[in-house]
């Protein structure tokens, strides 16, 4: 409703301003019996956090996360787990030439047209300074689906007119951490960095898009068709800042396939159950999981916060105005938003494992630590 | 949740199945005063409805709607409507075969792995009937959105490799209903059919896309992030069946533009607000309508109901099975999908409108009939 | 949000005018696999419908259900149940005075001052009629209940000044239906009967409360503060037309009662879990379940349709007016509201069992009738 | 779902243990240009907090509030608003007895019931403290009622047997914060506060109730039924911690009332707008506001940590135990409740204003500070 919630029972909550005074995320429906502690967090953060290479902003955050609830002798409770992130590099000054003219094709003008003011410093509640909650969030979502054996990648597939080649998921685990760009093809890794390091220096930017896949997640997830699984993850991925298109299966290419070319027949695996003899559905038929990998791609459009001389008007004085976006900007967003892809997919997934009752909190592998306040029910039927 | 509900305050509520009794959809949150009768309901359903022509089934369904309730004299009172579409020419009896043995790429199998059993004559709850629902809830969003000078338009755009040029939103409104495959640009219609008629004659199925769009949505729609504009738009879209691509403004081809070609300087419009020079951004800034028209495209894969001889495994018996998905099956699914593209379109636009306090009660025109039962307060400071 | 949806699992959408063409009720998240019939519908349906006895409005309705989807070969199939009552014996003519000089004490002023404007034949949606659709729900949701051992029950316990004395849960389920007044205690039953046969000669109507009790609710149940079980309950209960009151366990009396008197002791039970010594707390501690019986009370003001003349004003008009009002109405509303109560509870409990991941399928004990459509797989790891 | 948020459109999310690092709350949906600060906050936390007298826990804390976000130039900006208060006085060691051994009448054990574990210090996440989030969201939702001349107000009008005659309006706003026990009624007061002396030598607790009033809420407010006025304030009070009976209007003595006695005729008040002749339908009818003043009450049961002995068991050692509960406890609840209801009656009545778009902006007389973001379109058509 008010744009700051996801989920339906694992509910992520969030609040935060790029030059506010803190980030903040509220998990809740995190189920109880998970160990859990700000490492945990915070080695996703750090994937995610800016100054990391040269090729992402300067701006210096530590992003260091404190947990303020939630948890017993490092365990989780089922009950909100409260997590803030300080800011602490934060150098509004710079941008009070755009309060009232908004710079070009970022929300400036959107927000205040939308509330009618705005939080302006470094783009305030529009930067994707957000997204640092959601990888919080996701990093306890991702904790508890590699529990159940659901394995979630992504990688950068392509930049400008650089595009890589298909790669496998483990060349995906073994690759895409490798190298700044965060693309699981080393080769292709190392031509996007150059491209990405000339448009830099021409005071330009560039787009650029991710490919994600999902292995291990079980059949029957989603519920058509306003819940249905492409769905919900639509909405998940379209709620990161700058994303411009969504598929997943053969995506776009579909329409110029036949259906004899994409169906495909059913077989029985080694266990005896049906399965699809390919992947050409990407894991997803009538909008429920079939089972099979889940796999699909976003685009993100190059930042808008350029250098460049460029051109704007002033609301206030009714003035045209040349303008040159200052401050600490990234020359293209998919490498910094791969963690945050990872976390938005796994936040969608652990909340259709536990809408389908799919949770196994003896996989959860928690004691209540020193103190055992669990309680194990002598009276099965009563429970 | 249960996938069956789609909007945040126009609220749309939806029950049947392809071979079930009826379909029906209650629509909640619909403002007091909107004159409304069965045939503007009726009117759009027409559009959808099967038998329409040689390149849709040849299900015979007259898809009448009742409204049980929520009207008074003709005109909306604020409370719930119901309606009701009778199933006709359900005629399971030739999916008895499939039973558990599921159709290839079909929702058979995955309907069955999440409930454990599934209604299972012509598709069930998997079937695209369900849509019938989201048209006739789309009537009533589109006359409102229509007394508040939005109109929304769609037309396909790409049939397998038979691609449209782009055409203009006066070309849309004025060519899309004159042919069967509902594209704007008549030489390729053409063309389009010809290709249909083609894989309908081989006994095969092929995909293809629909161009969208709105014009006259005012600025400021959205709610950043979960909430904005464009993951909204997206659960909307990957709600309807088939659906593998969505994407808005530049969409996948943003990913080769730089900043600086992209981005859009400011400029002052008639009125003196601002204004982007142009519109590579969709309309959306941000998540937020800019009040630029709303633009992008969505791909269905091909029919996968397809007469050619296919094999599967019946879980039952254990066996391997040829199959043949014998019924009346559309060959290709955007001809009828654009009335469900502009039904979903005008939902999530009517939604941001009523969050955003944007829809106004005068210009609904009501009266309240025969007998005015309106109450015009005289103490204006109470209201 | 607009007033017609309950529930956060097991979600019940409803419609429907006193005078309307069809009240309706969809019901989602019902889990695959119960045995269901319009009978189990009815059964509860014929408690509730008007003319069943002198004491109640003398309304023609026989208020028939028809299952429209959700099912296959009479078992659920775990999509939206849809259920449609026709309203035959409306006879909105008598209603005309009230249309613009509001009905003393009724909804008509207010549904008028939210709307603009209303359905005013016998009341529109401000009638009791609704709770027919709640009665259809909760008939789904007792069953499921009743599969799982928990059984909930209600009587009116005072009319008027007739109060009657403490009864147990067996004489509550042995006599609340032997007698027009559902109250379980015959005796007492017998004089309220004589006490609103005295009211209903004088053109009058009284108030009275309803005793409700639930059994075999497991511990644990409730989510704490928002969604606590007295919280949800709370919802409920005042949910149903003309509630005044509600309270559970001690109630209003808790407030002359000490800490040292209320608290009670912990023991074991004989499976050698925690048990309290008593139930004063009423089956709720901390806003959860203990497993001990859940009671409570809830108070109904006399219904404000009286034949007693009275005066009202026409805003239309401007002139004050004398009114009796007409039509066919209930002398007290407690006898009536009594399976409605077991409806809101049971629909309660059950959404509670759903989010605590207690609903059992197999003790659904479902087949999938004539065609095993169940699926069951082999691997259960991928489960 | 998760007991955590409470709101439809003004959204309240908390977390937080009794002894936990932090509490937590994030409104969201707060209309933009509220001009705000933390001393709008604190005044409201510091008549909620504990030590402000004898006949509260003496456990020192400051509750100081930090406003991390939705902020611009000290107004709100529309976007959500995180507030953090940290737990400085927390002493856990002394709960350790009770981590297997539930105090008698607590959540100890229906939490762990729940979960299988819990934060057992000073009670957890079951624990009051939960309730300073709630205040602080309320001290909110109160400045923008006041800004529409809605006023709220609550005071004790009944500890055990000593009862408060009614007092009006005036009375409460101008005696309820004079003494330590919050009763608008002077001598009672007195009275009050000389058994609750009583009981606290005693070590044993009384329970007591509150009565709440809503003054200028406009006619129109509330969604019958599941989303009715009386439905979501059932849920509000209930929420409340040790809340057993909620009522308005005449409450629980309505059942003796007659049909002809409750019903209020219709009258035209000073600017000709109908309106009943008396208030005993308590500002509410048909679930809708009636433009009365909205009026009921509420009881809480005793404090359930009293230092008497009392008996447990331990289901780690299967042993029965004496237990005498130490810590820092209030001996009767009511008192600091007062704030509590304020704020939940505050948050509910704000909520409805927002759904029934009566929130008017201009009355939030908002700048946007030091540098005016605001923007004002001069084409209105556009808006």
């Amino acid at each position: 409703m008010n744009g700051n919630r996801f989920g339906r029972l694992f509910q992520v909550t969030t609040y935060g301003e790029s030059h506010g005074e803190a980030m903040g995320v509220t998990v809740s429906g995190c189920p109880a019996g998970l160990e859990l502690s700000e490492e945990d967090i915070q080695r996703e953060l750090d994937r995610r956090k800016p100054g990391q290479s040269m090729i992402t902003t300067s701006r210096g955050e530590p992003d260091e996360v404190v947990i303020n609830s939630g948890l017993q002798d490092g365990y989780t409770t089922g009950t909100p787990i409260g997590m803030v992130i300080q800011n602490k590099d934060a150098r509004s000054g710079k941008y009070e030439p755009y309060v009232t003219a908004p710079r070009p094709s970022h929300g400036d003008f959107t927000y205040s047209a939308k509330f009618g003011t705005r939080n302006w410093g470094g783009g305030g509640r529009s930067s994707a300074r957000e997204t640092v909650n959601w990888v919080a969030a996701g990093a306890i979502a991702g904790k508890i689906l590699d529990q159940h054996g659901i394995q979630v990648k992504a990688h950068v597939n392509q930049i400008g007119d650089i595009e890589a080649p298909p790669v496998s998921f483990e060349e995906m685990l073994e690759h895409t951490e490798e190298n700044e760009v965060r693309c699981a093809h080393p080769p292709t890794a190392e031509k996007m960095r150059e491209r990405i390091d000339q448009y830099q220096q021409e005071g330009d930017s560039i787009g650029g898009s991710i490919y994600f896949e999902a292995r291990g997640v079980p059949r029957g997830l989603g519920a058509p068709r306003f819940d249905s699984f492409p769905a919900r993850l639509g909405q998940a991925m379209f709620s990161i800042p700058a994303t411009t298109s969504v598929e997943y299966g053969l995506g776009k290419e579909a329409r110029e396939w036949t259906g004899k070319d994409r169906n495909e027949d059913w077989e029985f695996d080694a266990e005896g159950d049906p399965i699809p003899e390919g992947n050409k559905h990407g894991g997803l038929q009538g909008g429920i999981t079939t089972g099979q990998p889940i796999y699909g791609e976003a685009t993100w459009h190059a930042p808008t916060s350029i250098p460049k001389q460029q051109k704007t008007v002033d609301w206030e004085t009714g003035e045209e105005k040349e303008i040159q976006v200052v401050g600490r900007h990234d020359p293209v967003l998919p490498p910094r938003a791969v963690p945050v892809v990872e976390a938005m997919l796994s936040l969608t997934i652990l909340d259709f494992m536990l809408l389908g009752g799919r949770i196994n909190p003896d996989r959860l592998d928690g004691t209540a630590g020193e103190y055992d306040t669990e309680y194990h029910p002598s009276s099965p039927d009563n429970e």
